[in-house]
């Protein structure tokens, strides 16, 4: 990056609370002399063809040329004849990876401290294959899919993550106690890739062990990488160990270096548009699209900035406990920077 | 029951530490005055035929003679050709409905206060189905099977439950926004169930959501019930809450009124044999069973002297921060009854 030309990143601001939330972050990382352009996109209000979802092709392209951008909560209409644009974005662009980092706000008390969980979710197939039908009038099945193309992707971003931010160890999540040939197929590719990196340990815990072990005692785990709906399901449980998804940042990597960040939240209708909306999440999000783009200063500093508002207290939004508008609490996070 | 005849119950010790904890179950439900007379079966050294695995025909033929029986840990042998011990056993006696309830130990301190949840599995379907293949190399699905029949029958089984249980309301936990076809003819028999039920409460919650939604306040659910899957991860996130699978009991429900009780957690071949195990699962597993033969009285004179002694605390087992043999905890637990 150089300082006369500026980085540009694709903005999706979304539906509900998304708009103020989006708000709060340029706001913010202009404040913090972030170099970022936003090309801002919205959701269609008609079907795009190509895209079969009311997000455009242009909001698509607009990631592919940027190669990294940010998204708010979408909310899919509700109707049939068109896809959700959540996994449409996760298709179109082919989002192999999302990574989900899960960590105790300090000063924000929940019963567990000293989380630091991050959740490595296969992101294109698996249970998500969307091949379903009846077999006969009673009887439905529905195809999980396991490639060893898309398992030793995911695997190999699990290994690299974990190596390029200092973890120690990587637990491969599964049931191939029973989906011998599927969860099976998964963990021998992890085994393939941790083979690379002995520096790394690697170990295998069934998911329904996995999820017990982390409501007893979170710090027995490290990176978590897993098919994808485990990867859904322990993301959201690490999530409601320190809060909720209204704190959990988001990240999903693509193929070509893409990375989309995203608060994966809900669009909050009822509260949107009344400036109480907490941007924790996005704002977290936007931390690690500016870590994949190796702006580790201006991360740390926002990061730091808004850990360090919720710590103090003074500024919280109705759901941490405080009664401050979604405007103060951005405005306290930029006093902090 | 009258006492002149005692009933007869299957008895499967298990393996590992299985034939300690179920001593402990015997001496104490005979000091209880139990009007139960045991048939035990031990698991094979043979692969049976008829059963594909190294359970016989003839302990399977036990507990359809008998009705009602418990089960210790067993291990499945390693290696190929035969099936799961467990798996056999809910496959041979049509065991379709699993149920979990787990209720925090007076006493006994985790980070949840009055956890008291009842997960009800759909056991015989679903991603357990056994179905899987190689599509071409490198690209392996497996099938997940919903059927209307099992659907319906476990759903039946959860309402009669909560009904019978004074129990006010009924989450179906499902992820019908992805699996559509699958998961949404369960959550269609589910509804049908629930309209024949207008005194319980009923609602639909995401798995995603619902494992959030657990660890953040277990208070928001009261009985849960969920395709195969969903209930493994579910029961066990469960369990975690409350201390972990060693004090949890479970009670499988199949076709003609059968009853198979079971402790759940692992066969400890670390501990086995050295007095040292926590027959607590077992022990509330037959509870479980006592309640299924109305046997009522007993079974709340056992469940308060179970708890009474731990809440006490002179009496626990090592896996409690203790330093109580097994023997000495069921003597304990006879001294309360
Ligand atoms: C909205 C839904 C399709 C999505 C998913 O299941 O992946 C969400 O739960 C998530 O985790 O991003
Ligand atoms: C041992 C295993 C096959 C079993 C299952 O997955 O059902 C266990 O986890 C359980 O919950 O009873």
């Amino acid at each position: 990056y150089s300082s006369s030309s500026p980085i540009r990143a694709t903005l999706f601001p979304g539906d509900g609370i998304g708009p103020e939330i989006s708000e709060s972050v340029k706001e913010i990382f202009q404040a913090a002399e972030v170099p970022i352009e936003w090309e801002e996109h919205y959701v269609g209000t008609e079907i795009d063809p190509r895209t079969q979802s009311f997000l455009t092709w242009e909001s698509l392209e607009s990631v592919r040329r940027n190669k990294v951008g940010l998204k708010g909560p979408m909310a899919t209409p509700i109707g049939k004849g068109h896809r959700s644009l959540n996994l449409t974005l996760r298709k179109e662009l082919n989002l192999y990876a999302n990574v989900r980092p899960c960590y105790s706000l300090p000063g924000y008390k929940t019963r567990y401290d000293n989380v630091d969980l991050i959740t490595i979710r296969e992101n294109t197939e698996g249970e998500y294959s969307g091949l379903e039908h009846q077999v006969v009038r009673g009887v439905v099945e529905s195809l999980k899919i396991i490639t060893r193309h898309a398992s030793l992707r995911v695997a190999e971003y699990a290994f690299h993550y974990a190596k390029a931010h200092g973890r120690e160890r990587v637990s491969a999540i599964h049931k191939a106690n029973i989906m011998q040939k599927t969860d099976g197929l998964f963990l021998k590719c992890c085994r393939e890739v941790a083979e690379k990196y002995p520096e790394i340990r690697y170990e295998e815990v069934v998911i329904d062990n996995c999820c017990m072990m982390l409501v007893k005692n979170p710090a027995l785990f490290d990176v978590l990488v897993m098919p994808n709906l485990y990867g859904d399901i322990i993301s959201d449980l690490c999530a409601g160990l320190i809060g909720g998804l209204g704190l959990t940042p988001s990240c999903n990597i693509g193929e070509g270096g893409i990375a989309l960040a995203e608060a994966v939240h809900g669009s909050a209708p009822d509260i949107a548009g009344k400036n109480l909306a907490n941007p924790t999440a996005l704002l977290l999000s936007g931390v690690t699209m500016l870590r994949h783009l190796d702006l580790h200063d201006k991360a740390d500093r926002i990061q730091n900035a808004i850990l360090n508002t919720i710590a103090e207290g003074k500024y919280r939004t109705a759901d941490l406990g405080g009664s401050s508008k979604t405007t103060e609490f951005t405005a306290a996070i930029i006093d902090h920077l």
